[in-house]
């Protein structure tokens, strides 16, 4: 009955759920995970002065929050050393694509990313009607070589590249990177996808260069940071591209608490870097774990860690024993990254519980 | 440099901010307002059970917030007697008006509203590439017959109608948005703005019918609610309707706070019940200390009184002088509306300085 009100690219299109929560999955199960490594979160939690900051913050959430998060951007602008017009602030990355694709891409637009990276971009690419192209990884990265060929060989408004990469956590260097910005054709726009960059070695996150309107780079609190509720992520560029942005955005789309939050935390650059350490040694421990278990995990510059099962059977049936066990984790579902399970770094008494688990669940997903 | 890498539609366009938040003001000021009664935000606050829920959840904001806002549309729905495929959550009535334009008008469609009435939503047409239709008040109402005529001449796919009205406060019965209803033509979807309802008198708001997907019902937890800052409106509509909003929606943009805070306030209606009581007590006395200075109130079923300062002259000179003196009201940008001052209901000490200013600030205005 409806069918002719919605416009004919959304009443086409199938409907899409980029990720399916963990809630959702505890509700169809029945009861809660024990352990929630699935979703890159931060369980070490953001600095205690964001902490301080939001609850003190809450009293004041009657007021809508100031929408041009002057403030915050201002101490991300001083972080970067760049100017705060040179800032603009999403409701997460998610966010800032949408708002990206819609400004750079009309329909029919085409569009390339690797296959198997992120699928918001994906669906942020199929709800403005562009033409997505996927290449293949390659050797578990994203194949900036074969990414670039494609953009160019079909005239691509976009391409999408995140460093390091989810799901596999590989990444490029920053040279690697500063190579294909310089070889970008004119009418492409780089959206650089930096959400894992806080925990990457050095060398790997290339200098910010606000005279390019060609390369947005993207962050975010939700990683790192610790602040993944706080739906809360930022775009640098030069100017004139993120003055674009005030054509789309949700001008009161920041809620107050998470601004708030987010201004301690990038303020708190000491204790970011202590949670970093964290998650250094937790990525070390997943991969210790996953090779007692004969399991070969992928290096990772990220606050996850991908283990190769041998082939997506097994990998898939590790997954879905380790959620029976109320072990919350997710996997790459695209071939070849599907042979790998994804565990995000954690508390030690949560990677104790994915240990203690794992060994069994591996005996049954074999046989 | 950087005019080829933005799409056609949104490098001509001019930069739009629908509203300067009262911070920007304060910044250009160098100093901060002693009232804020421009935003229509609630002073009276949300009830004390999300206050308390959303310090509890302060310490869980490095998790993702549930993407589907199952518990929160589950309440809602219980509230509204619907199902939970009814509703919908976003990120403010915007963020949802933004979906909707997107989903319902293609670049070109027409779209009506009334001239004066929401900003945000013209913006988001523009954004779209609509071809925005605007009917003039009438008796500083939005003139509903002219409105659907205008949509049926024009072929209008969208029409969107307030009720109560924001910038005016001014309403129609249910009878009367029912009539509208009733004559709709077959391919126009009505945006039926509610975000004002909570305050309305007893038969403003038509019967939720969630059969008909021509109608789009929108909430919000910003007004009577009092958690503007939260950024959490909802839509209620016929389920395929409903569904449509999976495809463009960002599915991680509620932040978690403001969505467990949402819940509490939804489920503490008598708190809401006293809220509406003290907003009625406030409105009154805006109306009295209007007439105590020789203007005249509109009557007003929402968190705020237009009051008329006899032409639009005087209504600027009277907000200029009230900012001044750090008073932070709004007025209406269109004629024949710009002859009004917009200000918020708030509490008595906040009132007693816009009482205490409004007679110096006249007699200069009138000077």
């Amino acid at each position: 009955m409806s069918r002719k009100l919605i416009a004919p690219l959304f009443d086409r299109m199938p409907s899409l759920v980029p990720f399916v929560g963990p809630e959702a999955q505890e509700r169809a199960r029945g009861r809660a995970f024990r352990a929630r490594l699935g979703a890159n979160e931060s369980q070490f939690g953001p600095s205690p002065r964001a902490i301080e900051a939001m609850r003190a913050a809450v009293d004041g959430n009657w007021m809508y929050s100031d929408p041009e998060s002057f403030e915050l951007r201002a101490a991300i602008a001083r972080l970067h050393e760049v100017d705060i017009d040179n800032v603009v602030v999403g409701e997460g990355i998610d966010g800032l694509l949408g708002c990206a694709v819609r400004l750079i891409a009309e329909p029919g637009d085409r569009v390339v990313m690797a296959d198997g990276a992120y699928p918001t971009f994906a669906f942020h690419v199929a709800g403005q009607g562009g033409a997505l192209s996927k290449v293949p990884f390659r050797d578990d990265r994203e194949d900036l070589e074969a990414l670039l060929q494609r953009a160019k060989s079909m005239d691509a408004r976009i391409l999408y590249v995140s460093n390091p990469n989810n799901p596999m956590g590989t990444w490029w260097s920053a040279a690697d990177v500063d190579a294909l910005i310089a070889r970008l054709p004119a009418n492409l726009v780089l959206l650089l996808d930096e959400a894992y960059c806080d925990t990457a070695p050095a060398g790997t996150v290339p200098r910010i260069d606000v005279t390019n309107p060609q390369v947005l780079r993207l962050r975010t609190f939700s990683k790192a940071y610790g602040l993944a509720g706080a739906r809360i992520g930022y775009c640098i560029g030069e100017r004139s591209m993120i003055a674009a942005f005030e054509k789309v955005r949700n001008h009161y789309g920041i809620n107050r608490v998470g601004q708030i939050g987010a201004l301690a935390a990038v303020q708190d650059q000491t204790y970011l870097q202590q949670v970093v350490a964290h998650i250094v040694g937790a990525r070390d421990r997943i991969a210790a774990i996953a090779r007692d278990n004969g399991l070969t995990p992928l290096p990772s510059a990220a606050n996850f860690v991908a283990i190769d099962c041998g082939d997506s059977d097994v990998a898939r049936n590790v997954m879905d024993a380790l959620l029976a066990r109320d072990v919350f984790i997710r996997k790459p579902g695209t071939a070849p990254l599907d042979r790998c399970i994804r565990v995000s770094c954690g508390l030690s008494a949560q990677l104790d519980i994915f240990a203690a688990e794992l060994p069994s669940v591996l005996q049954s997903a074999r046989a």
